[in-house]
């Protein structure tokens, strides 16, 4: 899984069928030391992410792992909401105290 | 999934048989900023995606989850044609107004 | 999918036995422009394609969806050699007329 | 699967309901000299690895593939701990003796 | 799949039970020219391959298709042993006449 913050939103009315009622997210991928990168993703989301807000995904067939994605044809799904993440001891994110940390 | 623009097409009279009747996409990536990269994939067709469309597609296993790809040796399949797409609340994308936009 | 040209072939004789008969072929990937590229893959061969050909080869586990390769250890497969491909309405390849193209 | 250095911890409170349990370890890559490098992983520990041990990692579709992590949404896990490594008779690690070593 | 040379070995005592009795080896990959590069995997041996030895690698689920590897967390394999490999015609790898090539 990787890091990355929920920075977008996806509209699409024609798609495959299974994906009616999925919700999609646009997520930059954050690197090692806690800054967004412009790699992105566009994932389904299985846990109520909101914007802004910094997640994990998982990809592959292990993003049909979930309720919401089981059988559907999606790669990438967010699977956790990150409170906090520390690096050799340091906090690199903390979702309570965000002035306090690198991102 | 990642965005991608269709720009071309493939033809192919000699494929394995699960093959027939299924069309191909040339499929060039979107990068975060809308914009269309060297990137590429040649992915089947699940929701009549047309010549410069933007569109959304899955790869790997998941890109067999459709109906028109079910058990095919495909590993990319266009799953859903893009209406908006926003970042930070700023449209990046508008099928419905692309002089506005920055693709 | 991408595009690869196969320009070589590999012999082993000392392989998994499910790998017995299976053909394999040493494609080089080939960019959206046309080109051939120094990537590379070795891929088992579901179509009969031969020396100098364009073709498609697919990766993961969709390269086991063929008859040829169902349940081995192979992770590509060519399953289509390309007629034409076209970009823009513009021909980059074209089997039946390689001169006019810039391939 | 790929060596890792275990430099970090990450809290997910709010997650899919099959993630419950399971321990997230941020996983650093080491590559082919030893040297760790800012390629990152979150995978699920399915050995007990602590904090700055030397690990190997599976991804994909392999990494359901542990008692652990079976049926789960997780694309990395942790499923070995490195006791020593070497390249052409020479070690590049040693669990027991990292003094002597080039990590 | 890739070509790989078989450059080191890996000592794991501590790992997910379903790995015993498993041969990791410490794979570098060849590139399209024939040299070594500093990308490696760790792969399982399904064929018995020796240090210096010439083999092909499959990755992902494809890995899990050998009967060593069946079932098991791992996302690699050694599956052949390469006897020559040719470009053009000319030959990049010959294990029987390696003077002659350009390995």
């Amino acid at each position: 899984m990787y890091f990355g913050k929920v920075t977008g939103t996806v509209v699409a009315s024609r798609k495959d069928e299974k994906l009616e009622g999925l919700k999609l997210l646009f997520v930059q991928q954050v690197d090692a030391s806690g800054k967004i990168t412009s790699t992105y993703v566009v994932a389904a989301d299985a846990v109520g992410a909101g914007m802004g807000e910094m997640v994990m995904f998982a990809t592959g067939s292990s993003a049909r792992q979930t309720t919401a994605t089981e059988g559907k044809p999606v790669d990438a799904v967010v699977m956790a909401i990150v409170d906090t993440w520390e690096i050799g001891g340091k906090v690199v994110y903390d979702k309570y105290d965000q002035e306090a940390v690198s991102v």
